[in-house]
């Protein structure tokens, strides 16, 4: 098992040396006032990472699948309607949630590259005179083709159309990478998980729940325990939790937001632009497209990466992990076999992106297509050449 | 922030150095054969540490509350009826889950201190003969009294009444520690959880499904997604999980069920015995009580030790924090205040148990019991001398 | 192999977290402005700790036996004159390295269990009107005999005798855990190493260089090279080394100076000294003595116990090992089989401490002393009850 | 302080993952016969490396320099003369050494750049009628230019002359990264370091003594200590040292020795060779020169790249530290500012070197040089494509 090569896939990402020392930490009594001196900081350090004055933050030992959960069964009934788009396997995993919970969901179907159709959802809620349609899904980031998604056009459309629904954001693969604002944005569940721009490992679904969906969970019967909002604040009231918490990773946690609230979140966002704009350069250089549509809507945490009709994408993949000991991400659903992903989040440098834009190369060429040796490479050097300033120790 | 002295609390255990290093990984692909690697192994070892020659099994990145939930939402519909006896804070809170979750949950109450009374549910099964109970719920050792159950007992009176009902263990505190057979017993659902018995933070659910169990899920109608085995079955097929796994987690579960094999199930169960006689020893000593009731249902993994009338047993616990930085367990619901907890359940020698002894005497004197320092030390030092043998390098 | 008890010999110590973590260093380039910034913190640190304005610090991948080598070849030539006495192993083992160098050493043999006879020093040094001796060496603490020393009173013997010899300190026992005052008690060159008080792992040379040990440096004619200080000040100049240094150990040291610094070097004194007497308690209460001579001489890091007549003392030490899996140090030399010994320096709480008491009395009941168990402990769990206060988070 | 980028320096190099972990070792005691249980092997592994069947192998807690000492001062004494050859600043130092020792070394002045001239090594041994050489020295790989020289002809050049001379080999850069035979080149004592191709952080001169050396032991009067090796020896025999080891280092070693031996020492060369052959077929593609003469002479370790007239080389290095966070070397003694260099050696795959080829081309670029990105990622990738095999898992 080499360890040696950072790792590409958009999620877990590389872990930074300090984080590591974080989460590695010997047992202490989670019923203790300790405790209570990681917790809350790490509370806070997410609030502000989410850029909410008022959020309650749960901090719930699961992932990014459980904070969905979280967000539907403690503010929704069996019965109750839900808008959402599929643009991507995430999204259609989350309406596919809602479903099994036994929620209403009216699917907007929308072609995997681009993003959430805003003017779609602002019609459907506008005729949705009766108010019927009790929340609105939004995947800010589609992990699976590299699309980010306009959440302030969403809260622009159902308040165009004057619409009360909750607004629900999936936010596992942009949160603490790419700008998000859950005030501004009026999110009333914003969903994450630990293991994207937090950079630690995965275990923690973290989410934030504004005043409205607070209320919500007053009248809300779908069935929960471990996912329980009120168990966990009446938890956190006394340093503790309703069962036993993942006390090294909130450890972790709490030293991640440190860090990234030490570096200015606009830096960090500012950094994984930079980074990806770099990998972007070299699959123009290598004459490829993105999954993503057009500019708007790419992502600066991974990009899905179309390769030549009759080739198989996912080919690239095996081949760096078995020949250079490389991990890349594939394509899922629709996109199988069609995108290879590079994953450019968390913690990364230019140096670290550019041996897998070598590694990429390598394979290709390996496997037959039509790319130049150190096409790619040469124009994220020209690009990180000219943008990297002095940020390499920011993400320490 | 000391971490000098162990810790005494009844989970999360002190871990083990090589199951520290065994956790703290660099990032790997969780979708590449390497994770395979670690995850069919961990599966294979937790099945044989429950004595299952089928059991299927599922680890989610929760909690053994989450394991309690995967239990039932994976096998029941609303309104289905249960069985089930309320013998301390655990019972108690796996009961009202099961209301939570519209089942309908036949209780028998019994004195807390006391084990499971199995006559009494033989004659509820019995009684019962439309069938009209889905399953029954046993907690193998409740860690709030330090109480063991006799699981086997509970399986006779299912037979005994030629009652179907599934039989549901909770062994969040025994498996691992104390015997436990899921075959032998015939235990449709096995629960526990990674920071007790398998000496890791907590963070994993277990659980072991019986076909029996799997047979059931069939039908289940209550609603769940994060943690549904179809799901995680579905995954484990393809190396992989539904969502992102915690993949050190489960590389220390691995390493954890490596460790427990090679000492000998049997030997770790001896090891527990012992450590648990000298704390018993030295609770004699002292002329105090636990609460178990007799020794039939003394825990190996826990003892929870009645102190005077009068006199706040929770004071110990916070005193043994604040002046000598020793974390020991309160008494919780019924008992809180009248009991406090020497857990005594993983990795522990008999050095490190009697610290703990002499740690809880000081208190005990310091806060006006009329305890002669020094003299629980001596009982369990006179038990470990005898019984010492070489078996101190076991758990390293 | 097991690493969940304590150890008790006389270094190197138990290693506090932090201090492991800031070891376990990724590579970095060792001759970066980087290093810089660890190593003159670092340096600085370790010339408070020596309670020194001015002396110049220099740290060499070595151990204190290096550190020897460094004070005797840096400032002597061969056939120098030199005054020691001899009072246990580690000062024989000095007076042999400098008879090996070609120095001719005055040796003052004074019984085992004595300190530093500093009437005696000051006779010869009055006697030596030529001044022909260039060098006093003063073992400041024994460590196989658990005898401290008086090197005020050394200094005041040189200083009655108007002598201009440089006075040698070795440290390595004491520094960081006893009082020591290299500009007040006029110490030219002081030793230590990282194992001891810093709490490390072995691996350095720590030594302080007065102004007059520095002058001396100009016309000593031993040879040298790795040890060599101007090397040594020269690489320190340009932020390197005049090799390659072993940096994680370095950010250690830096790090243990910090936690030493912030606890403040009287309360990590005071700490020593009650955990010492604590020892010292149980050992009057097991009817036993100590190898030290007289309160006076009493160690604050280690304890040498006298056994009975009769009685190998080394079988305690093997028999701990053995069946309890507990370090503690054997008689050396003179004392060997006559004493057993127990560290008590470094990171080391009450409770731990406890634990090492008694494991000594399971021992030596084991091995038939007429010892009654638990009355070590109860001697010093009264001690420690009375003068905890709540110091035990110091050492973190 | 960013950790995130691989070190490019000639040493330490990058550490593998396991052996960190092997290294960072709670306190054990270092008499115990749990120490030899880390020692023995440990040298066991360390003969093996040097492809011998009965050196004796001291292990001293230092650095290669303490190593050169070891070798000169165990047996050799004052006034003894020397033949060595000066062609880089490694020769250089080493040469100093034995002059501050009062050794008499007859230099041959070499340029640096090209190997050990053997031939001339013949003719001074062969006029030597009266074998007052002692001792002949010879740097296997000088780390300052990127050199290596032929071991193997320094042994034909005495066996032809017929002298008795001692043959002392500096393998510090290239033992276990390239091939080295103690036995069947006649190496009398072989010196290495911890933190070159065993990948461990500095702290352990590793030295080999054969017979023939052990024997000149006997004679040797240049005063020794610290670094004597029958001391060890006799330690050694007792499961210790004649002071404190740095007992996690040593556990380090171990585990170094069992991964180099797993993967097969001729398959770590081959390796070695490898990842060399893609840096050199980038140099060439930027047009530039190695400071190595001729290919004979290519180091597989380092490489020193000469750069253009009038350019300072040591920008290189600063430039790539500050704007990328990246460590390569610079150019020592005469040819400082006149090369930077590439470390390629111990821990290292494809991929992190195209990343190191990929950022010295930044700085090349960004420094004004003519260079063509991606010119040499291009050459390097070629040859990887071509060369790589599955081997990337070997030395993880």
């Amino acid at each position: 098992m080499s360890f040696q090569n950072p790792v590409f896939i958009p999620g877990p990402t590389n872990i930074p040396e300090s984080l590591r020392k974080a989460c590695d930490m010997p047992t202490i009594d989670h019923r203790s006032p300790l405790f209570g001196q990681i917790l809350h900081p790490a509370r806070e350090g997410v609030r502000k990472v989410l850029k909410s004055e008022s959020a309650e933050i749960f901090i719930f030992p699961s992932t990014g699948t459980g904070g969905w959960e979280t967000a539907l069964t403690n503010t929704l009934s069996a019965g109750d309607k839900i808008l959402a788009a599929r643009n991507g396997m995430f999204s259609h995993r989350w309406i596919d949630m809602c479903q099994r919970h036994n929620l209403d969901v009216q699917v907007v179907e929308t072609p995997w590259g681009e993003g959430l159709p805003a003017d779609r959802y602002e019609e459907i809620l506008t005729a949705d005179t009766n108010h019927e349609i009790k929340a609105v899904l939004a995947t800010h980031n589609e992990t699976a083709t590299g699309v980010k998604s306009d959440i302030a056009a969403v809260r622009r459309a159902l308040d165009a159309a004057g619409h009360p629904a909750l607004l629900f954001v999936d936010g596992v693969s942009s949160i603490a990478s790419m700008d998000f604002r859950m005030d501004e944005w009026g999110v009333d569940v914003a969903v994450t998980g630990s293991q994207k721009g937090f950079m630690l490992t995965a275990g923690l679904a973290i989410v934030g729940f504004s005043a409205k969906a607070m209320a919500a969970t007053e009248t809300a019967k779908l069935p929960r325990t471990f996912f329980d909002v009120h168990d966990m604040a009446k938890g956190y009231a006394a340093n503790a939790y309703p069962y036993t918490p993942a006390v090294g990773l909130l450890n972790g946690l709490n030293e991640a937001c440190t860090m990234l609230l030490n570096e200015g979140l606009e830096n960090v966002f500012a950094r994984h632009t930079r980074i990806a704009e770099g990998v972007r350069a070299a699959v123009g250089a290598w004459g490829l497209e993105l999954c993503a549509a057009n500019p708007s809507v790419y992502s600066d945490t991974v990009s899905a990466i179309k390769t030549p009709e009759g080739f198989n994408a996912t080919d690239i993949v095996t081949h760096a992990a078995e020949k250079y000991g490389v991990a890349f991400g594939v394509g899922l659903g629709e996109v199988a076999g069609k995108v290879f992903r590079i994953g450019h989040l968390g913690s990364l440098t230019d140096v670290m992106a550019l041996s897998g834009i070598a590694t990429a190369e390598m394979c290709m060429v390996d496997l037959g297509l039509d790319i130049k040796l150190g096409s790619g490479v040469a124009a994220a050097q020209d690009y990180y050449r000219g943008n990297t300033a002095t940020a390499q120790k920011d993400a320490a």
